[in-house]
């Protein structure tokens, strides 16, 4: 049955497979003798399974589809203040290898562009450029769930025709953006683009962005929700260069594109998915790359702004175990809207009840606001001389870090025995 | 209880208060003469509830806010090509009364900015300026829940003051993306953007977007989910000027300022906020109402692309009923990536089962891609001489028009009933 | 003998006869119309003689080169300080109908583009549109040393079509950049476009500029020196678009040009060229008008940063026409450098003399600085007991105006007699 | 009397000394630490002779001043062709340190910028970095007359801060507008700048070009007139950054300004200006410096585009020395214009005589064209059996190189005595 998703790639692929649109990137003799029918989609869900449809094998430089990545990385190792002094956030339409810089602060516009990749790149932590090298190459590593390699013959080649990107540190040097030797920097840069990947490695470091910084394989956590957030809005804003528009409007899903071949989109929250296709289109993203992404997001309805839901309550049942003892079955996500309306709907039914039970063991997903919104609730009935308890077998609401004062049981008969014990009943 | 949403929007209204940063707007004499102390915000949830605090009943000019929904409606009306042709989707960093356009198409480049909106309004449906206006009017009173009106004076005031407007008109017409009298094309525009609104008003407006295109309150669908989809998409990319790297980054949910001090902002699937707060900054935005975003966004956790969830399967439950049937409980969305987990999981199964009875009750929200890949599951089954049934009590997954071929049933002992007996057992 | 010149005209029209690069203007139907192949060239002395050779009897519109002409009309009757308030004079590479105004002022860029050439039209005198363009009419006329007339057809044809003008009159308008109605000042500079000239008529209008102001002609002083030497300078760094550069480094002539096909350029003091041909390059320049432009300044040296000279002397002989009493012909132009020699020789001849005769008769030039400097020697000598005094029969040094107490005599002999006779000899 | 224009120097100089506007350039500590009070104007006339006024021996560092010096040089060694293909001459509004290349070329936009000044140091002969620099020197050294020498300590601190001009260079290589090894260009062209000149260095450079090349008190030509007139034009349209419209309407001098303080002034065929005062205005350019250009060019009427003349005849008069003989004497520029009316004239007189003498020892300047138009002259009379013979004592218009079988007298006698042998009279 799970051969109906692989049908569904296989055919996505099957339709753009004979498109020779576009051409290979020729900037480098190294890139322009990949086989140009190399084609493969691969996706991953956040429970790590993996969809894979041809090519996926093939192995090919990663090129600025790692940016997000090492900007995550310096996010998270730099802090936002140390990252932000030097990398804006703002999109510009310029293509890819511009010097784009604030007017004004003379910081790199965004992370996507080359001049603040490597300005991200001169960030990472360790006293020698092989140290910082390092400590990139484990954290793509730790993202796809493998030990990648760099393409030693691609990484001379750009080193020793790179002086557009050398053009750029120095002048990253002269704003003040850039901080240590730009050479340096600059290889750095130049090893984290020639790192080897495949279209499944990809969807693999997209899901572990979509997983929110954990990967789903492994289960390591490698980014913090933050950065995470941080990096996939900066992809969504700036990852297509001057397409910005379009793309959010037609795929709806953050995403990086390389003049390797590779294209990489998240759906946060679901899945992760990784193209290759090498010819590209005159911005330097890959032609059949984004007609799988657009294909993907219409046919499997991936797009993240796409509200299909028809608002169902997060109060599934109400039910009286004993008089004025009403248990709440909450499904669904917590997070602030369902903790609202769970606070609400207790509150207009307080008149008639003594004891509030939450079974919250339907529950999806919580955050803080939603907890602390219950502690709240809690808090407001015992003042009224009410009482409040959460029956939370998984831990799912509570997980440790939680105030250590909530009252949880693990059924709705547990919970209803202590209360009539405390309630002297 | 529901007093401490209330409580947290009375707190940062008080954080903010006494911030007099920024000035009127002052091109018109009657956009200078407001109360610039007003201040107020107002929050509704998907199920029409409405939080309030400060001066909700303040009315104010809708201005630029009404661009997106006069967008919106003429993607409704006219259609997604023929609005498409007229303007474009690209973000642009230039102020809200540049005229800027495509290079090459002359189309301007966004909706939200002045070109945009004056093409949009445009496109209206009617024969006469005031029958497009009626339709106009009409819509957003229909977003809003109740008929709204138009501020005459300062109709008046802008229409004298205009020539910018008018301006742009022109040059639109010049373009060929103008049909019609530029005049009468600038007097809607002119008109809409006098409508007289409160920050409760643009609260339900945004809500009515956040569901989808469906007034939370009158439950009256006024837009299709594709409009939505797409105006929020522009909304993100260029609703806040040449600030929107740092808006997304930061706030995380697609938002419109209007220089009369009001400000929309949308969480689909959630929520919608109005603010209102007549002081704006140097690129026209509300100063405080910026600044309450960004509270809201981090107080509640409201960022879009926060990801906080740890991946709960859609599979809560699994029990056999009988040898051979098996009922799987699905809780949550059973979007594309819940039911590709739902048919993976019942195929590693398929050696030990004859019958799969998804009960789906639990089930939050559904989608097109999800019914039709149960209903390829259904198939498969039946291929290798087996069977699936739905339990589907509230028509939660299978609403009217889906297939019908489904074998539904209210009850899990309903169906093992039927199943047990068309198997001959 | 002066064939030789007709033959380098018809040589030079011949060579680009055939060309039949670029199109005629299309953006209303009367341009379309026109004869294709029309081709004149008309070149005109600033003694007033006429070179013509092609179709220079062919009426055309005069369109972008009235845009020169308004400009000084307006400084000339506007004065300085009121026209720089409304228009700037730094060049911008944008084509000519583009809204392009100083970021900061809000003026329009220069007076060669669209915006500038309405802001010009607005600041005639007058107090109705009739009364304006009169003027400007009648300025025409003066330059041309023929009335011009309007081509109703062009004009009613480009003010029907001309909301790109439009937009651009009401732009300026709420840039506070044009007083009074738009309308109006726009159909006062939709008409100034659509009069009709020849070849000649601009070889004229040109040669009127290269005289400093007044028809060769006619005699006519029609602008002053210093509203000619602006407008040149406009016309040089403004006048061709975006080939700028590559027009002064390869023709080296302030120049303009029309969609109707006309171009016209000035060597100052010497010559106005004006050429017609109607098909038009991508940035709405004369193809065969630039070239024969080309052709015209390589092959007549005409290039106006051409050195050619080799530094003769403005003193072109002295004699001692009696003891201490020395006589300098002074030939050429006595301006600042000139006058500067002339100072200089006398100082250091001074021991030896008591009297000095400057005897310009040969001089073709002066200016004030250098009459200014001649009065100073005089007093120097008069200081030292010596003394100074003019030989100028035909008053070209010292004209009407001069100081009354300069000592001027029509012959040598008369002045020797003069001076002879003061000092008691 | 020549005092008289010393003292207009020292007045000008007077007038502006007390300004303390603008600030010392800082970006290496060698500028800062210069005597910010340094004020100083030198003048020199095409004939050698040399004012100046103020701190005339103080050196400082040339700068950018040497930008249109070895553009020319690189014209005059490596041919137009070869120098244009690598560098644009069209303005940029652009900072002079920003990498400012054609969009479509890549090339440089102008000389004038860092971009086009590296470019043009790559291009000087020399198999060393040493050997194109003394090429560059010598060169300099030519122009101003004396051996100038490099300020070794500005040399190295720019070379150790140049990161921005490195950047420069790398780009340029990656645009495939620079041979050979970026960082030997950038050492040529950081000497460069660091040559030492004084106010009168720079007059002397500046009056090397008024006189078409040939440096006018050495008599030496260092460079050819076509590379002159180039290179006038550029500094032109290019010379003073963003303020060319501003400058060419008000000053009307080719001019270049160097952050060192220097500010160097073209009135071609006149004269020479050096300005030196190390203050500057926030684009870059000396701000008493050019106070005191615009000063002189009011004050001594320097504008390029005045046209004073009263349009003088270039015959001053004609005399029949016997029957059917008549002399013309010419006067002033014999440059196309005045050879046209030449002919022109003696084609009308053509019925009255058979033999023109052109008496043209009045004649200040010829060129190629009027030559050409004399042998025409002289070719056409023949033919009608009739002749011109020239009387031109100083071969001021028959130079070495001209025709051969010109018919050359030195005085009106000789000549009329050859004829009435010829004619056998």
């Amino acid at each position: 049955m799970a051969e109906l998703v692989q049908r569904y790639l296989d055919e996505i692929l099957a339709e753009h497979r004979d498109s020779t649109e576009g051409r290979l990137a020729d900037y480098i003799p190294e890139l322009a003798t990949v086989d140009p029918s190399g084609f493969a989609v691969s996706l991953q869900l956040t429970d790590g399974f993996v969809y894979e449809s041809g090519d996926t094998a093939t192995e090919f430089t990663i090129q600025s589809i790692s940016k997000p990545f090492t900007y995550a990385l310096a996010l998270e190792r730099a802090g936002f203040d140390a990252v932000d002094a030097r990398i804006g956030v703002e999109p510009t339409g310029e293509a890819f290898n511009e010097i784009s810089v604030d007017h004004r602060t003379k910081a790199p516009k965004n992370a996507m562009i080359n001049a603040g990749a490597i300005a991200a790149a001169s960030l990472m932590p360790g006293s020698t450029p092989q140290a910082r090298f390092e400590c990139i190459l484990d954290f793509y590593s730790a993202c796809a769930g493998r030990t990648l390699e760099v393409d030693e013959d691609v990484y001379r080649s750009e080193k020793a025709t790179g002086s557009r990107n050398r053009a750029i540190a120095y002048m990253l040097q002269s704003f003040g953006m850039l901080d240590g030797d730009p050479d340096e920097a600059l290889d750095v840069y130049t090893r984290q683009c020639a790192i080897r990947v495949t279209s499944t490695d990809l969807a693999r470091m997209a899901s572990t962005l979509a997983r929110g910084g954990r990967n789903p394989q492994s289960g390591q956590r490698v980014l913090s929700g933050a950065v995470v957030q941080r990096t996939l809005a900066v992809m969504m804003t700036c990852g297509m260069y001057d397409a910005t528009g379009n793309w959010v409007s037609s795929v709806g899903m953050p995403a990086k594109s390389g003049v390797g071949g590779g294209l990489l989109t998240v759906l946060p929250g679901q899945l992760g998915i990784g193209v290759y296709s090498p010819r590209l289109d005159d911005t330097g993203n890959s032609v059949r790359g984004a007609k799988v992404c657009r294909s993907l997001s219409a046919r499997l309805g991936l797009h993240f702004l796409s509200v299909s839901r028809e608002s169902r309550s997060i109060i599934r049942a109400t039910r009286d175990v004993a008089a004025g003892v009403r248990v709440y079955e909450l499904h669904g996500d917590l997070l602030f809207t369902g903790a609202e309306q769970a606070l609400r709907t207790v509150e207009e039914d307080s008149a008639d009840i003594e004891v509030v039970i939450l079974e919250v063991s339907g529950v999806d997903d919580s955050n803080d606001v939603a907890r602390s919104m219950l502690a709240g609730m809690r808090e407001s009935l015992r003042r009224a001389g009410k009482e409040g308890c959460l029956v939370d077998p998984d831990r799912t609401v509570l997980t440790a870090g939680s105030a250590s004062d909530a009252v949880v049981y693990s059924t709705v008969e547990e919970a209803l025995a202590a209360v009539l014990d405390r309630r002297g009943r």
